[in-house]
């Protein structure tokens, strides 16, 4: 899922969108709460008519962002109350409130609000926070009384095996049509991410659909997937193209770089994206070294393009049963000669 | 044509041009002689290949830049010695250094390297710019031997009917493949441009273009074809949009204003743009409020798009011959009936 925080992935068209091949968006409570507000986007007709965007949709429940951008003046069972960045405004987002947002604003499924604890965190704080997640699942399940809106449950436990297995357990017996793994790529080491990977994608229903919350680049993907996760979000793409950065073949490149100067070749031959169908490395670096915006725009096009062809490229891997083959492990070398 | 100073129309992909009905683009030799450079833009095949445009381009000669932007070190019949904005590296500009450029970057359209004074000049000073920007002329003429890029000459002369007479004649003789008519909205009344427009154009050969540099509105622009006029630049439509603003039936709509945060409908329900066909205003103020680039990208198409909806308009008027009754003299209430 591409992040499109305001409703808006930043800088990318909804036609453009599509023709990345994404199919389904993510977009922000908290920052719609604070800016337009879900009652502007509920008179619009919901997130969709909003944004414009016809495909599937997915709002996070604000939690992460709370805890991570919030002034948090208090938090308790209750719930949170922070400061508004945008005029210093007391708001109060517990469990109910969250699920009230996310209802007006009428993303195909909606997320529990759910308490992420910090990287790196003491066991008692995270269990702390997991028994506080699960009580604020409860709350969230019985206020969100809608039929045309899934809500996604989140699994915590920070870097704890026993406690993921305890919230994985806890979170999956409430039956939701989906279940997430939040509380990864928080800041902890790359090889923590995997170990909880592994632990807990095996633990998670089956038959549902499995959302790694803020995960990633195309190792972290490929692992995820070989441990049955199927749904992503990262603002990586965007944010990189906007900072002027490439990803090609699983690396990152900075089209600042002089050495693209005088390189007339496309930034990745096989891409039928619009910066590579039409444009040169050269033409990108021109454009990143003066600032203009149509540099940032076609690397972020770019970025989302190849994520999107990595996983879909995954997908076709799995359906020909040649996954384990080709992407797990992924390494930088591994072959993937199907639509990748 | 809509402005692509940077070889990039701000904010818009060469297939989103295309759309706006778009059908020639202006890119500017003084920035593109500092930042790529012409020898990059030649190496890439030249600058259709390089912004990835494959309809008509034209590119202005610098003159304009240089006298408006640049910091002028010493100005003689030779030429022009500025210092660079870049890194402050003292550049020459001369008639032949502009066709060398101007060649290089391989337009469809060179235009002469003139001296554009200021607003406002002595008589005196307008009647040495004259005879420099005429006696400039024939040097562009010898130094731009190609076949493949037209050559229009620039007629300069100010507010001084006399001295626009006189360079009319002097440019018209030199039996160029276009003309263009320079010194205009650079800081003069609109009653003095209209009056420019309405004196020169009739003096100029009718068999040939005819480029009014640097306009402009909807009712300029109205005012020019009906004096012959045939082609335009201006920066206004993304330069309006970049920072908030929209064309909406002959005026200017700040997007950021309050009274448009409720506002479900188009911004214009009979416009084809992508923000008018896809978004609403409550939309583009949310987007505009909250800075988001897309705000910015929207408004710059539709405002595009606007502009060439009205020179379309005005070119099937002329076709059913019904521009003066439609368009001249052109007024906020007057009828457009046709594409418009």
């Amino acid at each position: 899922m591409p992040v499109g925080t305001l409703a808006t992935v930043k800088g990318v068209t909804a036609s453009q969108l599509r023709d990345t091949g994404a199919q389904m968006v993510l977009a922000n409570t908290y920052h719609l709460h604070l800016q337009p507000g879900e009652q502007i986007v509920a008179d619009a007709g919901g997130l969709h008519r909003f944004m414009g965007w016809d495909g599937p949709l997915l709002t996070d429940s604000g939690g992460f962002q709370v805890f991570s951008l919030g002034d948090i003046n208090r938090i308790d069972d209750h719930g949170v109350v922070f400061r508004s960045p945008r005029d210093g405004a007391r708001i109060t987002l517990t469990p109910e409130r969250a699920m009230e947002i996310q209802m007006a604003l009428g993303a195909d499924v909606a997320m529990a609000f759910d308490q992420c604890p910090p990287y790196p965190a003491s066991e008692a704080d995270v269990a702390a926070a997991c028994r506080r997640t699960h009580a604020w699942l409860e709350r969230c399940i019985s206020t969100h009384r809608t039929t045309d809106q899934a809500l996604f449950g989140i699994v915590q436990g920070g870097c704890f095996p026993r406690l993921r297995a305890e919230s994985a357990r806890v979170v999956a017996s409430m039956n939701l049509p989906g279940i997430a793994v939040g509380g990864v790529s928080v800041g902890e080491p790359v090889e923590e991410m995997h170990r909880i990977v592994r632990q807990v994608g095996p633990l998670l229903p089956a038959a549902k659909p499995h959302y790694l919350m803020g995960v990633g680049t195309l190792r972290e993907l490929a692992v995820a997937v070989a441990n049955g996760f199927d749904l992503f979000d990262c603002v990586l793409p965007t944010r990189l193209g906007r900072h002027g950065a490439a990803l090609v073949g699983g690396e990152r490149w900075n089209l600042r770089n002089a050495r693209f100067r005088h390189d007339h070749t496309p930034l990745d031959a096989g891409c039928p994206c619009a910066a590579c169908s039409r444009h040169t490395r050269a033409y990108l670096h021109h454009l990143i070294r003066s600032e203009e915006m149509l540099g940032k725009i076609l690397l972020s096009l770019h970025n989302l393009t190849q994520l999107i062809r990595f996983t879909t490229a995954m997908g076709q891997a799995i359906r020909e049963g040649c996954f384990a083959e080709d992407f797990a492990p992924w390494e930088p070398g591994s072959e993937a000669g199907h639509t990748w």
